[in-house]
């Protein structure tokens, strides 16, 4: 059966890789496939947004960027971790990591931050080739994470299209013990297909760039609708960010709790009609 | 006259960008077009190399990488802004930056590490598309920053190449204010090139992936000498790091000042044999 007629549950039981395996079951779990990507800088609002959108079972995973947060101290990490369990959420750290080898080896496990460490599943840009996975494999497939790979961006002008898309799906299905997905636009089994790919092969799709109504930003961001992204195109997840908790630098919790389950319940409607 | 012809010096008097003009008034009062990637994890090696390779006008700029430092904390930065007046560098955090332009706006500002405050130039992946640049000059120009595209990586089956490489340049060329050139192996003023392009364009080229033994790890890194890149290739700064300080988790301080001697000497001949 194709993966978008599968339900995450029966996915989640066939999947080999541990990380993937725990995000597809807590998604049929909470029924939320939407991923809440909490981009403040207040750690009070960090933690408050995560408290209340993951509270009420509808964001899963949460997308960190914890690198814009201010006086980030380790104890935040602990704070995060024991929300994680509370409202059984798993942590998605959006590093979009874009280095060579060493580097993000030790950018993942080391600095202030220790991302390996936390951070169920982290990104990658396969712009610098196939070493970037190594580098970051060699810390993280120990600890049971797993990666998605940049394939796609939502970014107006964004390079990551034909050749280097089919690039970053055959980097994937080389590491696929590690790699567990994408951050893409749409599907991509059929991207790069030869003789030589599985048909057990479970790549998930992340989506951000997902807005219920505004159409972009002055900074090059372009939007779709949950309905587009999971019935029309297959993906597996959506990421919301601004959309959720708005722009102002106040966070008004109770219209962010308001905003995350429109979004839950509009992603979860749209994988149902998929299924159905 | 060529770039290639030009003295870094002659270079600086016509440079608009104040952070390229600094970087290119300090190579040739310092006599030296290498730049240190300092990518050490202990707060104490990284200021101790810095200290050692900076204090003997070796080095220039110097290349941080803060985010894989542990203990990170502030006072790191004063100490860290205090070498470079004392001797005499600029700072380019290796950030690699490579988010949606409001993303990486907060990044470049704010978080720990507040890098746009004390960096005086910074690095970016173009593949966002534009909104990248945009996003970091709103918070980097104003201040009087330079930013460099990644137009291509020294990594084994990096995908920065061709169309991918030729819009990183039209990116640089259309933001010419911040863009201040280019991670690249080789110069790029022909790359992209129409009626358009100015003849005035100073596009600097800082590259990676120098050696003057080593060819290549085990995580895909491959190496050039110093002569191949500054006089073969036209580039204008080489950028070395575990050629200097060696792999090994215990900084040999005396041994690292050797080694930075020995590529500032190589980097500076292959400069003068160009001109020459």
């Amino acid at each position: 059966m194709s993966l978008t007629r599968s339900t995450y549950g029966e996915r989640a039981k066939r999947h080999p890789n541990l990380a993937a395996k725990a995000l597809l079951e807590t998604i049929e779990r909470k029924k939320s496939n939407l991923c809440v990507s909490v981009d403040v800088t207040s750690p009070s609002d960090f933690l408050n947004v995560i408290d209340v959108v993951d509270g009420l079972q509808n964001s899963h995973p949460s997308q960190t960027h914890v690198d814009i947060i201010e006086d980030f101290d380790p104890s935040l990490i602990d704070r995060l971790t024991n929300l994680s369990k509370k409202h059984d959420f798993l942590i998605f750290e959006d590093r979009k990591f874009a280095d060579i080898g060493n580097t993000v080896a030790l950018q993942y496990s080391s600095g202030v931050q220790k991302i390996a460490s936390w951070s169920h599943i982290t990104n990658a840009h396969p712009v610098p080739g196939p070493s970037i996975i190594t580098g970051l494999k060699s810390v993280g497939l120990p600890l049971g994470r797993g990666l998605l790979l940049l394939a796609e961006m939502s970014t107006k002008g964004s390079l990551a299209t034909g050749s280097y898309t089919e690039e970053a799906v055959r980097m994937a299905r080389a590491h696929s013990d590690f790699v567990i997905g994408f951050i893409a636009q749409r599907r991509m089994e059929d991207v790069a297909r030869d003789d030589t790919t599985s048909d057990k092969e479970d790549l998930l799709i992340l989506t951000p760039g997902v807005g219920l109504e505004s159409r972009g930003d002055s900074m090059g961001q372009q939007y779709r609708t949950p309905e587009e992204v999971i019935l029309e195109s297959g993906c597996d997840v959506i990421i919301v960010g601004r959309g959720i908790y708005g722009k102002s630098s106040d966070v008004d919790v109770q219209a962010v709790q308001a905003q995350a389950e429109k979004y839950r319940r509009a992603g979860w409607e749209a994988y149902e009609k998929r299924l159905a």
